[in-house]
């Protein structure tokens, strides 16, 4: 279809989502679970095509295994739009309300955005993530997934759009753009007269061409170049247990520690202590000069090194004379995502926490735990590294918006 | 100065804002008053130039009157800094927190946005206002006026930036970009990488071409094509006393009513008393069929009528056989910004504030209040029509983002 019509299709449908009670799309996202599950043999046979394709074009094994669809996953799917319908509905929500002395009422209530689009890479299981919380929160969503999931990901949007139907919604609700071509996706990028909202889902080059592309307001997600400070006055076991842990639990995400920082009067005490742990999961270390003199076994480290998220088993370190020196070289590396300090000093943590200019500070925890499940949040679309509109975890509230509503008896403006 | 350079050192001193008191800042902004007075003639005398150039060019006189400052004026000013001054600081404010099972305390923080860009034309008092504002929320400004307030906006620019130095705080802070071509606007759009916010504040084609061109994150401010909804059950002198103040009052402004929509069961009792009233300020109007009937002086209005925020003494007019088709009319030309309803039934002004898309939603009051000194917010850097970050009037917590600050004792993820 042309993409323009989609849009405008999608546009038109707004607002009828936004009369849906919580009740309704409660309803709608369970039976969409079930429907997911009864129809499971339809995904799995589209699935089945993609994965035929990536193994022709010789797609690396732990990209396959993205793609990979099982009953398992397709459980996993279903049961993750169970617990969206579980979580309270944000929309209508009065945020704040307040009286004027001229006797205006004015509440401030949570709505929708509108019209969402979300581009993302090869996952799936993004397909029905997605939709559950854009349509949870009364927003559209139009999806442009990468082309190694097509068949995946129009199976299992045709399967909700036949949910939608049945249950007397616009299937237009939700729409997945079928052309996959760089094209078609820098057309959708400005189409600002219909979509509200886009968030990119995936590797940096995504990222930064939406950003320098995109004509309708986006949030950047998810590059994270986080670093872990030891203070002088830390506990080296604590030290040594947060590092290990967010280097190591999982090397491929965003909130994974990339970057080390350390005290030079500790350096002595913590590095072969650390070292040794690290070796266990084979961790490459690439160190300044003082940290190769420790650990003569490390790569010295270069500029680039301290700008790079590796999502891999290495990790750069440098050694600072203090917290100065420590928070802007952090503020001048990180990308606003995830920052810790291990310390045992109240008020270096507090200048910590308050100095580093990123989403989640953390004092004496793993930068792991930035993710809307550990927030608490319950699901979450994205980790927003950017200032605007929301930072950090996004969860359902943070897919809307809000108007005020004002009660007046005849008020006119002297 | 070269415009990357600019814009890098602008980005130099965000940290350094960061770490102002809210004591600290009050004092810039009162002696920032006491400045501006004390060195008005070199004000003035800038303007002068302004003036003069504004003369030969032929300038329409309510431009000349726009730009023209005078004692008065910079009086007004001042006292625009020393009421940002007596506003509480929003910056630091924890919004929320909450514990999780794992022991992690999590506190949500305000926190400025960083550097915010401003595109705006001709009114130079907007200098120092959006100084006011991004200074006491502790962002950094870039100012980029019009070319016809050149003179005026650099010397405003420069007694500010040389209180900021008195005070030990770096001039950056505040900069004006003096090239006014179209090209380096063009490239200011582009900063991203320095720069965390664009604001334009002028015309329609002001902030098309920002939205079309910006690789910043941008808030859409101020059209306004609102729109007044008389219901089948309304007060009419109400309605007469709501329209007529929201059209004339003052014309030019984005909260005037630019369209009616009327009831067609009341448009015979309503609409002579209503044309009588108009016409004592002379308001052209252009109406429907319906309307042409039963005022025969106005004119038939066309589609484009609908969708034109005239700023002039015109008003469109279009009847309706309900409260669905006024809504559908209204969420297809409004642009988001004010949208009122005069009735006396609660149904009705209920379904109208749910369904009705836009930043302020009245009952039975005029659109002329949507504005962040009549909402108490104390200050205002412009209305936003997007559904991103802010709706509605900004004021100062509108400038700020938010930070997780994140409190644990060795917690890692399993």
């Amino acid at each position: 279809m042309n993409l323009e019509l989609l849009c405008k299709n999608a546009a038109a449908v707004k607002y009828e989502m936004q009369t849906l009670s919580a009740g309704q799309k409660n309803q709608v996202l369970l039976q969409s679970a079930e429907t997911l599950i009864a129809e499971q043999e339809k995904i799995l046979s589209a699935n089945k095509k993609d994965m035929q394709n990536a193994v022709e074009k010789g797609m690396p094994l732990g990209l396959q295994d993205r793609l990979r669809l099982n009953g398992a996953r397709i459980e996993g799917m279903a049961e993750g739009l169970r617990q969206i319908a579980g979580l309270p509905d944000p929309v209508g929500e009065v945020m704040e309300q307040f009286d004027r002395p001229n006797g205006l009422h004015i509440e401030k209530c949570r709505v929708p955005i509108g019209v969402i689009g979300i581009i993302y890479e090869a996952r799936p299981n993004v397909t029905a993530d997605a939709f559950g919380l854009c349509f949870k929160t009364g927003n559209v969503a139009i999806l442009k997934g990468g082309s190694d999931a097509f068949y995946s990901n129009q199976m299992i949007v045709e399967v909700l759009r036949g949910v939608l139907e049945k249950n007397g919604i616009s299937a237009d609700a939700l729409t997945m753009i079928e052309d996959t071509s760089r094209e078609t996706a820098a057309a959708f990028m400005k189409m600002h007269r219909y979509v509200n909202l886009l968030i990119p889902r995936g590797g940096a080059g995504l990222i930064r061409s939406v950003v320098e592309n995109s004509t309708i307001p986006v949030i950047e997600t998810g590059t994270g170049n986080c670093h872990i400070y030891v203070d002088e006055e830390a506990d080296l076991d604590m030290a040594v247990s947060v590092i290990v842990n967010a280097k190591t639990q999982r090397i491929g995400v965003c909130n994974a520690c990339e970057s080390l920082v350390i005290h030079e009067k500790i350096k002595d005490a913590l590095l072969p202590r650390l070292a040794e742990k690290l070796r266990e999961s084979r961790v490459e270390i690439r160190g300044d000069e003082q940290v190769c003199a420790v650990l003569p076994e490390s790569i010295p480290a270069t500029e680039e090194d301290y700008g790079t998220e590796y999502l891999d088993y290495i990790l750069s370190m440098k050694t600072v004379s203090g917290i100065e020196e420590a928070i802007a070289h952090i503020n001048r590396y990180n990308t606003g995502h995830s920052e810790a300090i291990i310390t045992k000093n109240d008020a270096r943590a507090k200048q910590f926490l308050r100095e580093v200019d990123a989403a989640c500070v953390y004092v004496n925890a793993s930068t792991r735990f930035t993710d809307g499940f550990e927030f608490g949040f319950g699901a979450e679309i994205g980790i927003s590294t950017q200032m605007l509109h929301a930072r950090g975890p996004m969860g359902l509230k943070e897919l809307t918006s809000y108007k005020y509503q004002i009660y007046g008896n005849g008020q006119i403006r002297g």
